[in-house]
């Protein structure tokens, strides 16, 4: 047993909010240490890297959380649907944010957003080939969500011009695929 | 004024923790809608990918959010000091966390680790030619750090073993300079 292992004792949730929650836990290291850490819940999250031969699919969309009305991002979803899997989760966002689809879904990698403060999990996936849906759900009206076709050739653009982490590793990953691909 | 302009209207703090706080916030569209939103307050962070010639300096630490007693990630570190600045926080973590200093620090860039639900910001910086800090703060003993000398001819297999947004972006953009210059 390392000296960093842990144990939860004990905990309670301290705020209750819509989507996310606050716990104040307690955690027993092997050494016998205890520790106090808050901690914030999110359901988890999906965001998906749609590609076709020339483009890669982003949204512009209102981000009050960080002040920003036009947040530049790839299409993502809160895995909010009991029994859902990340990447049905993924293929419905998909349709309803920006009426794609895709047969080619690959799972990149999954990450946490703020290991320090929060369990949220971000499952991100590649979806290539991606085509117009035209059976596909219509975007909730109050998205305020604007589809942007960004050009495959100008991938770095992209990634200068996005804060957000999931946009930015979808990107990333995707350059350095295209780099050794090409 | 796009329809994605918003104007934060009145917010009311619904709990205050040791490090983050939660505010249940009301905003105005352009066109008069109306929404509120829960926003996560955060201080914010900082991150360093700390390289010298055949090195990349990480550490594996505890992480109670995410239930990873061994998480892989850059050194950082909270924006927890009143005045200070993201680069003097970052060579300040980079003596306090793993005894190294640096001359060459590189702003690289700032992200929002999970903009639907929070404002937490990390700078991220590259410091190069890291070297021993013999004059450095000595860890806190609760702080559990281990530090990794990490290769930088097996830098994949980093990205690979972190699940941490910093270190992911981080060290994706210090692979891409690295295939670019060489």
């Amino acid at each position: 047993m390392s000296d960093r292992d842990f144990t939860k004792t004990s905990g309670e949730t301290v705020y209750e909010g819509k989507i996310i929650s606050v716990e104040k836990a307690q955690y027993r290291f092997a050494d016998g240490d205890e520790i106090t850490r808050e901690v914030v819940h999110h359901p988890g999250a999906v965001g998906v890297v749609a590609v076709d031969d020339e483009h890669v699919y982003l949204v512009r969309q209102p981000r009050q959380a960080i002040d920003d009305p036009d947040c530049l991002e790839i299409p993502a979803g809160l895995l909010d649907k009991e029994g859902e899997s990340p990447e049905d989760n993924g293929r419905r966002e998909l349709g309803e944010e920006i009426a794609k689809q895709a047969d080619d879904w690959e799972h990149l990698l999954t990450f946490c957003t703020s290991v320090g403060s929060m369990d949220e999990q971000v499952h991100l996936y590649l979806a290539s080939g991606v085509r117009d849906a035209p059976d596909a759900e219509p975007p909730d009206e109050d998205e305020r969500i604007e589809v942007v076709a960004w050009p495959l050739d100008r991938l770095d653009e992209a990634i200068a011009a996005t804060r957000d982490s999931k946009t930015l590793i979808g990107l990333l990953l995707l350059r350095n695929r295209r780099a050794k691909s090409g």
